[in-house]
């Protein structure tokens, strides 16, 4: 065994690796349920910010091949990629220009989509796991920021496949937990849907079958 | 000529593509600077966002010698760093070890450390940019969390010259521009130099003759 995966099921971010692991076609690797649910918390314990992430975050991966303890879903996903790249999708691009708009598109969906989409699922979804009083203020906000991202999508998909170019990417990946989340939990689905070329693209990236295998992963009994 | 940069000398996000270009002693690239002050506000103009960068943001970079045209100041520098591998400082690790922690380092920047810096900056230095009050409370909320980050830092930086190892890389570099602005026009200094480590860090860091140049260029007359 080589891979380890430390996190949660409930964890969009650990999910994100799960799936990287799925389009790669890595199966055997060991999964290492994270108690995230109060009052164990087991992320926040000195044991677990000492060995696998100060920053009491998940997920954590540990390559047992380099010895090689890895934090950020985003690093560690790159990694995977790179490291079983002759197997499963290709999911970094192939030229330095497909790999240039791999990246770039990685770094919207980091630094546009993602704040306000947690946001909206800190304020609706995971406000009871956080402790605050979900605020519809704060959601509505964070909808219309979500929109105006969106709308850029929109115009782009209009001309392009995927994110990045005519294949899937890791950048399309990274959209999957959370705006599943976003659509069959927080129920905010009509922002995608009423925009045609972000619809297709999502019906598109949500029914590959690897992302189908984390979902029946993700309700099947069992941390 | 070969790359072009679009950006503002304001920018920290358009100073890290130059800090890049700086260390891997790329000299003749093209300046282009965008004129982001009222009311011309040239990156919100529709030619900008149709031929450069949709979402209305600095730096854009162009490379002639693939037609390329990216966005995103953190894409940006992982495309350079590739391309300019063979010359001046290697930036993104040698070994895949080394490549993943690089990454993982450059996602603690973008997650964990530029979240409370932005805030803090936006409340301070840019709040007349964006038309905004500077909110003090703000500013305090987001230094305490700048200050648990930073305990992170100071323990990892007690065994680790670099964040990402023994070397120089972008996970340092990312930090440079945004730290550089906290410390010397919204001083907050202190939350570095109670630290000692993260204290020697940043010495080390932001002496570097490629950061010192680039320092220069923004106070050099002309945008």
């Amino acid at each position: 065994m080589t891979i380890t995966v430390y996190g949660s099921k409930i964890s969009t971010y650990t999910l994100r690796v799960l799936v990287t692991l799925s389009e790669l076609d890595v199966r055997d690797y060991k999964w290492a349920p994270v108690n995230m649910a109060a009052p164990v918390k087991e992320h926040h314990s000195h044991e677990f910010k000492s060995n696998l992430q100060p920053f009491g975050q998940v997920p954590v991966m540990h390559d047992d091949d380099c010895d090689l303890t890895l934090f950020e879903s985003r690093a560690i996903a790159r990694y995977l990629a790179e490291k079983f790249h002759s197997q499963g999708t290709p999911l970094l691009g192939t030229t330095p220009r497909e790999k240039a708009l791999v990246n770039q598109w990685i770094e919207v969906e980091s630094q546009n989509f993602n704040k306000p989409v947690g946001q909206i699922l800190l304020h609706t979804v995971f406000s009871k796991n956080y402790g605050i009083t979900g605020s519809p203020e704060v959601v509505e906000e964070n909808l219309e920021k979500l929109e105006k991202v969106l709308d850029v999508y929109e115009a782009h998909l209009a001309r392009s496949k995927y994110l990045a170019g005519d294949f899937f990417s890791l950048a399309d990946l990274h959209h999957l937990p959370a705006t599943n989340l976003l659509i069959d939990v927080a129920k905010k689905g009509h922002v995608f849907e009423s925009r045609p070329h972000v619809s297709s693209w999502w019906k598109s990236i949500s029914s590959r079958p690897a992302f189908r295998d984390c979902l029946a992963f993700q309700k099947s009994p069992g941390p």
